[in-house]
């Protein structure tokens, strides 16, 4: 059996798997866990899983030495069938993965929940991540969980609001001002200088983490994979993380099919995607980005090569959507039942519009991931312009009369 | 076997299990289903179960026709250990039962769930509830998935965050000046005259929805329940829901022991534990409720009689916590890493007073229901008067080292 190693996704150069805070020093590319896949019988998964994802799906994570109790029950989220939209947008079926049901309300805690298994394991006692928002706020929960000392670097505008809601976690926050893609790059150095494992955004045990939805969407359709998988795409770890899963999937013979991606950026900020359609192969920086709910306002995202390679060799589809038309999925989504944050609707905006151009397969089975609540950014609410009827007690009867349809 | 009906929890008068919208007419007091449970074979549950919680615990629902296509992955929630807090209160064991997983982040899912069930299976087409916060927009994603014309009553002076909240699920919500105990009486006549199922706080499909925590604990824990079960009490439909829950494995053998409930309420309305320390069995009427996020600010609680009569025989604890002992809970709940709304922490607040006072039991085993997302209700947060650490980039470094513990 191989040694599992870090690789860089680009050279393939090798690193050992207990490095961190590292991307690769020749190409300045992520790195990614690799480790021998092809010992994984199918007969593993015969039987009922329980417990944690990593413990659920464990063949895939025997690198890692986990200990359960200090996981915040990430995971096992629903898969929701379309009642309306599948029909409307002539599909077989969509399905929602609703990732807003993990214990921070987003799809960060898998990745969060692996980072610090590792960070744990390896023995530190420090954890940090750059981050204003979801992430910020998932690493502040489990590190505080876990009662490390934790490190939750902020930008310079951060609202109040976002503040309070990592404040409750009791964690150390510092608001860093300067340039976003600077305070990043300086988070290897403060890592390695203060024993500080920082589990940032494509770190290569979040991505790790996120391979998990890969499972379960799987697990939770009778192992017949949908034809496509629809994310949002920001700094890529998700994209990354979820394709990684249905490639292992496929090369243990669970599943006959890698389905296509769907990535979808905002037109507010879309490097990754006006590469792709350029047809280069390195994402230059966005400038002024500004997206409604900032979730997918990363300029110059750290797996974006990455991205475009891998969704190449996909044959899926990136693509990048306008505001009026993540607020219309936003609002057809809640018609489903599930309230979802605008970077998540941004998802199903990308299915939509493929599907109205007819770039989607016929009788095409599509699963769209909802990344996070709709709870975590209010204000853009305020976009539906909306105000409920008033009546006195007296009047009610006749008011709701009125109203039904 | 016999027919499954309505019973007042009060006098016991049957009622037809179709009936919606009405309490005993006798006793004003709510009804409860009442089926045969004693027909459950124990051997019911001895394979894994799968699906929403009525096909999971599907013997308990029996005398009800549901439809999974209505569900949106409602249930099935994380309860995690306590890592920090056992050991300080001295117990053997704290678990969190982690509620705010939720599809709308709070319990209230539970209920909605199988209100929409039965008031779908009955043929009703409109489905509505009076509300301005949690259970109206648990009610809004479910009507609006299922397609029914959907009234949300809301109290005069509702938040607009509150509102939007709302809108996004595309329902009508109707803004009613009076006085809200007259709303709530009138939900019944409105009901009944428009074919509109009020599924309000204590209506008996909502607390047969509720016992499924009940169900879900004793499975995560093997059949073990825990000593006791602490939950905060507003209306009164959870607690009566959790504990039916409890009773009903009990008659079937399924557990040898019901836990003792241990239900808060807070300073700021309490006209439950107020009654019950009377040593009186009616409550009356709490004069200018104000409490930290208005979710449990029922001053007339239509379900407070019956709890406490059931509080009673079941050997439990009805007490009340102060504001700043639930903001303290709020916080330590974070530190284990799930951030609650203060109705929610009030629950381990009164957890804390217990086992800070020496009435629980030695040893003792304790579930802690938390009820709803800290991100329900923002503003309460400012409580926590924090300010992050700001600095440059480059005094990012000294920042960072003299913040290390």
């Amino acid at each position: 059996m191989k040694r599992p190693k870090l690789e860089c996704v680009r050279c393939g150069r090798e690193f050992p798997l207990e490095l961190v805070n590292a991307r690769c020093r020749d190409c300045d590319e992520p790195l990614e866990v690799r480790y021998d896949v092809d010992s994984i019988s199918r007969d593993s998964f015969e039987r009922p899983m329980e417990g944690p994802f990593f413990e659920r799906y464990a063949p895939f994570y025997s690198y890692l030495k986990t200990d359960p109790s200090l996981s915040l029950g990430e995971g096992w989220t629903s898969l929701i069938r379309a009642n309306h939209l599948s029909e409307k947008l002539r599909l077989k079926e969509l399905l929602f993965k609703n990732e807003t049901q993990n214990p921070t309300w987003t799809f960060k805690d898998r990745g969060t929940a692996l980072s610090l298994q590792n960070a744990f394991s390896l023995g530190y006692r420090r954890i940090g991540t750059l981050s204003s928002g979801n992430m910020g706020a998932s690493v502040a929960a489990f590190g505080s969980r876990a009662g490390m000392d934790t490190f939750i670097l902020l930008k310079e505008n951060v609202p109040g609001e976002k503040i309070d809601a990592l404040a409750v976690y009791g964690v150390k926050a510092i608001r860093v001002s300067g340039n976003y893609g600077d305070v990043y790059n300086k988070t290897s150095e403060l890592g390695n200088r203060f024993d500080i494992y920082f589990s940032i955004s494509d770190e290569p045990m979040r991505v790790e983490g996120y391979k998990s939805l890969a499972f379960e969407i799987c697990e939770q359709m009778s192992w017949e994979p949908p034809d496509y998988i629809a994310l949002p795409v920001g700094s890529g770890g998700l994209c990354r993380g979820v394709l990684k899963g249905f490639e292992e999937l496929h090369a243990v013979g669970l599943v006959d099919t890698v389905p296509r991606f769907i990535g979808a950026q905002t037109e507010g900020c879309s490097p990754t995607v006006d590469a792709y359609e350029k047809g280069i192969d390195r994402i230059e920086r966005f400038t002024n980005p500004l997206t409604l709910d900032h979730v997918l306002e990363n300029p110059y995202p750290p797996s974006g090569n990455q991205v475009i390679r891998k969704i190449r060799s996909n044959g899926g589809i990136l693509l990048k959507v306008r505001n009026d038309e993540i607020l219309s999925a936003q609002v057809l989504l809640a018609h489903e039942g599930i309230f979802a944050q605008p970077a998540s609707a941004t998802a199903l905006a990308g299915v939509i519009r493929c599907a109205e151009k007819g770039l989607l397969a016929e009788d095409a089975r599509v699963v769209t991931v909802v990344t996070g609540s709709g709870l975590k950014y209010p204000p853009v609410l305020r976009e539906f312009g909306f105000s409920p009827t008033s009546t006195s007690l007296d009047d009610l009867l006749r008011t709701v009369e009125r109203l039904i349809e």
